[in-house]
């Protein structure tokens, strides 16, 4: 279809597929075939989009998200076309370099104007069903009959992959019943996926399963050539907005190029030369890689009226604040992201002669005593509300019509949980989301997880039964690895309190890192309160939980509910005339992040006899037992029965601690 | 409705109930609401079903799993009353405790006649999808016009909680796709999950969403009572031999009980004593706890028409083997679980001399050597068969028409591709089921890896691109973590292969361990051959891969594509007189389970100089470098740019190993 006169649209958008065609061929890496195929439904998406470019962060913003995140080159290029500076020509012809602002998949904390970070397909749409419910309830919260203080949209776009993966299954669903009605997924129907025609592995008739969602759901047959009805379909999705949208955008991948459009084989490679001089000839773009027509430049700028867009709301805000200072002060201050003053004092504190809860209880008491001082707080569990002991007693059910609560039914959905909870957190409107199930199934949500930590997302993850000491639900539900597992996952915080002050304090620690993901495993069964644990030790990693006069000849390191049984075994090691420590250490991360004299106040090096006990795997406490200690875990599965025969079992015993510490003191 | 004289199909039915409520009661812990509601189902399914309880491994049995596993008093109910000898009224009595034949959740290696280990919900759904696979594989590739060798159902009751949880949606999806007739879900919905009415998260059309799959479905609207509509139902679906069916059974959760039926009350808590009489006298139910009229177990009673079945199989198989004597022995080899003689001889050997590549080719040709020898390999990727290399070029694809071929298009579906191959090995009958994505996503797919570990399941998984050195697609595909994160899961052998005769090797150990699933950690780039690498030599997890005379000085470990780098470092510190080995660890597990003598001729006791170098989590490498060793490895994200240059930037440099090793020489 060689075209000689194009229309400014046409010219626009053949600019979006050569800046992607251009930048993977001299990246010689990189995923052409989306953005040439989504780039028609793309640029009228983006056309009709409220955002200012060179303010990427400001609240009322429509969102976009690529959940197809292989064709970053596809934002990349609508961001640098639309004027925003975090995307430069420099930074595009630096496409998957090494510090480069543009990398292989969008990262929300390289690129401004990136609003989450995609790649790892289904996630991106469930951030979406994340921004959807933090606009539902910002709005019904804050917005007033005389005010829309809060009213954007949040658009996604997803591929084939997207569709196949089950987590975007369980957001859509739960999207579908909530009738988030101001989601719109444009569903880039191409056909192909890595391994050929979809025909090979997914023929399921998706817009049925959308409509049996309880989804909006629309057809563009034609979404290479057919722009108005692209326009119109948004136009239609808007109009309904008591459901979620979908619409099916059927397109060709690669589109313009002879050879290889409608292939597997322009998906994630580039081209060629021989092959992007055709699909130039074919397109009519006349323009070297990288040149971009001025026309084109100031037909898709939304410099001039993203500022417009921007000062006509912040005088919404401004008519809003005078009108009503309560809520204008209260919505300013989620947005600036800080904390009600003193919201750590409602952390409850225990002594020693308090009784002992389970840290799940002492959990609940966090949520209860932090939720009326900090509305921000937003979450709930993937249907183990009362197991995980979740819901936040001074508000309701986060529901259709019902938008202002903060209780969220995830339903059996933990993938999908976390990663719309790192949408609600990516919202960036100061909403701190935390989501709940049994720690085991942390497994089921790693995926959501791990995108907390490299997404930036301080998401908190409140995870019950943290132990073999769940008991008779047995190995399937008895986490064994997972603590370990989540330990090695870069920039989570993985916390395990032995009591109720180190709950709180946990606590603490996760709701002022808004930065960094926080991971609580707390335990099913009750725990002593211990002497000397208190809120703002646990900051610390580690702290002296016991201890004897003097330097100790011997070191037991214990976490969560095997705290106890240290302090009891040095008890009787004591009166044998040893001279024990014990050390309480409910976050390795922050233990790791304190200066060298505060590590060698509490693990000196000289005492080189030092055992740990921590119900589950052994992996990694080497490092701080050292050669010569010894640790006491478990490296196998656990077992169906009641969870202290099962603590028995296994070993966590005052006899098997006293007989492991005697053979270290020889 | 209480009833005063029950036909024997209700007494069994109450049969079911009570044993459940019973069991449940005595445990004070367990699940008694849905065999309560679902005894109808599975009474009518089970009634049906061919299979002999006194041959529980009977190989033309049909398969039931329960999906919903926390209902698995149901399970062992109908185990026991069919007279399968793995579950006495003793066991039943037993249940939930330490060592007890009747754990929390179903598990396939402690109760005989349980096919799969389930709990952890949609999982059992996808294991059925494994189970329908490697049926209408072993019949296409056996039967013939004139003998069915090969002719069983898969059963599986689901519930609410399996159909919200996203890989029953992949499953699904995938089963639909390839027509699996013999498919049958019977899914138990009762509108109640734990957070209590479904309306709280869950209330999209079920069965339009399994059309959309290209399912057939049925519903039966009174499953309480309505025998014959089951009955029917499930008649309905074995006439459809194209399309899996799924049967929406509405049922009332905890059905008896007058106070807590159809509430989330009953669904993991005991009924109490109080209620538990209710009950009875609800139902009519004269007997006292763990007793069962003789009219229940002679109806129940299996025993007789599974052995007739069994026998009449037997000939068919006799015939079979007497007509078709090549493939019968065939199929019996299957069925033994043995290999064909010599197969590991096809394992491909390399010398130094040989050109340097990708482990993941080296997989490539592993897969392809095996697969002519071995018809028992069958598997595929997840929509990454030209990324991962792994497709069986001796074969097609499976596909509905093609079962016989081996080449399984699983999609973009990781979570159910790790169950369902959970499902094809768990099938017994030879079967070796690998799958296979990019190693990042491990994290999608790690709660059906913990269950291959867990269920005695020797899947194969073939995880490519397994460090930065996979350069550009940036940090959310790069694994870090990941590796250390699937040490850490107990029975799973985790291995990293540094050239091509270590990739051979891993090959060797995972064919050979069919109760133990292997991980490959294979590279996206070139690897050079070693000197000293073997075959034979992974089996002991690690060896000298190059070494000094005499005691040495310094000890490099490394694995994968950083025991070359090591090898480097060493030989340019042994030009500076420094003596140094080099260990190649390609699997922890396996050379921890070495005998004392070949770990200390590996690792010296003596030599307390080591370093560790891997591109990835230090985590648990202090246990083999020891206080005063070192580490060089990636506790961070990775980033986007090209491989080499990542790898350098994270400091995979000679510079930076000589520079840290000879700070440890000092």
């Amino acid at each position: 279809m060689p075209v000689t006169a194009q229309s400014v649209e046409q010219l626009s958008i053949n600019a979006i597929r050569f800046l992607a065609i251009d930048a993977v061929e001299k990246a010689k890496s990189g995923h052409p075939g989306l953005p040439m195929g989504a780039a028609p439904m793309a640029y009228v998406t983006w056309q009709q989009m409220h955002f200012n470019p060179k303010n990427p962060q400001w609240f009322n913003r429509d969102r976009f998200i690529l959940s197809a995140g292989h064709g970053c080159m596809l934002h990349y290029a609508l961001l640098h076309l639309t004027g925003f500076d975090s995307v430069t020509i420099d930074d595009i012809k630096n496409f998957r370099q090494w510090e480069s602002k543009t990398p292989g998949h969008p990262e929300n904390f390289v690129t401004a104007g990136v609003e989450v970070t995609t790649g790892p397909l289904g996630q991106g749409i469930c951030n979406g069903v994340g921004l959807a419910i933090a606009e539902a309830h910002l709005a019904a919260k804050y917005n007033k009959p005389d005010a829309k203080l809060v009213d954007h949209y949040t658009y996604v776009l997803m591929g084939d992959g997207c569709n196949m993966e089950g987590i975007s299954g369980e957001a859509c669903s739960l999207a579908g019943h909530l009738g988030l009605g101001k989601l719109i997924a444009l569903y880039d129907d191409n056909h192909i996926s890595i391994d050929g025609s979809t025909d090979v592995a997914f023929t399921e008739d998706v817009s049925k399963r959308f409509e049996a969602y309880g989804w909006h759901v629309l057809h563009v047959p034609d979404g290479n050539q057919d722009l108005a009805g692209i326009a119109k379909a948004i136009e239609q999705a808007k109009a309904v907005t008591d459901k979620p949208t979908m619409i099916k955008v059927t397109t060709i991948i690669g589109y313009g190029s002879p050879n290889k459009s409608n292939s597997a084989g322009i998906h994630g490679a580039a081209l060629g030369e021989a092959e992007i001089k055709l699909t130039r000839e074919n397109l009519g773009w006349t323009h070297p890689p990288f040149e971009v027509p001025a026309d084109v430049y100031s037909n898709m700028s939304a410099v001039d009226r993203g500022a417009a867009d921007e000062a006509a709301w912040n005088k919404i805000l401004a008519d809003y604040v005078a009108k009503y200072p309560a809520e204008g002060q209260e919505f300013n201050a989620y947005l600036s992201g800080e904390l009600p003053a003193g919201w750590a004092d409602s952390l409850p504190k225990y002594t020693a002669a308090d009784k002992g809860l389970a840290s799940r209880q002492h959990s609940e008491k966090c949520l209860n005593a932090l939720a009326p001082v900090v509305p921000q707080l937003i979450g709930g569990s993937a249907d183990l509300t009362h197991s995980n002991l979740t819901e936040l007693k001074c508000s309701g059910d986060f529901q259709k019509g019902a938008y202002s609560n903060r209780n969220i039914h995830f339903g059996v959905r933990e993938h999908a949980m976390g990663a719309i909870c790192n949408g609600i957190l990516l919202h960036n409107s100061g909403l701190i989301p935390y989501c709940a199930t049994f720690l085991v199934f942390a497994d089921y949500m790693r995926g959501a997880i791990r995108l907390s930590a490299l997404s930036e997302a301080g998401v908190i993850y409140v995870m019950t039964h943290d132990s073999i000491g769940l008991g008779e639900d047995g190995p399937t539900h008895q986490p064994v690895e997972t603590v370990a597992a989540m330990r090695v996952i870069p920039n989570l915080l993985v916390i395990r309190p032995a009591d109720g002050n180190e709950t709180s304090g946990a606590y603490k620690v996760a709701m002022a890192n808004r930065k960094r993901p926080t991971l609580l495993a707390l335990s099913r069964q009750a725990l002593v309160n211990l002497e000397k644990s208190s809120v703002d030790i646990v900051a610390k990693g580690a702290y002296v939980a016991s201890d004897s006069e003097g330097t100790p000849e011997l070191i037991l390191i214990g976490t969560g509910s095997e705290v106890d049984l240290c302090i009891k075994a040095a008890e009787q090691l004591r009166t044998a005339g040893k001279k024990v420590r014990v050390v309480s250490m409910p976050c390795w991360e922050l233990f790791d992040e304190q200066d060298a004299a505060y590590k060698e106040s509490i693990l000196p090096k000289a005492v080189t006899k030092r055992l740990s006990v921590e119900a589950g795997s052994t992996m990694g406490w080497h490092r701080f037992v050292g050669t010569e200690g010894d640790v006491i875990g478990i490296d196998t599965f656990g077992a169906s029965a009641p969870g202290g025969v099962c603590l028995e079992k296994f070993g966590f015993t005052l006899d098997n601690v006293m007989s492991k510490a005697k053979a270290l003191l020889g």
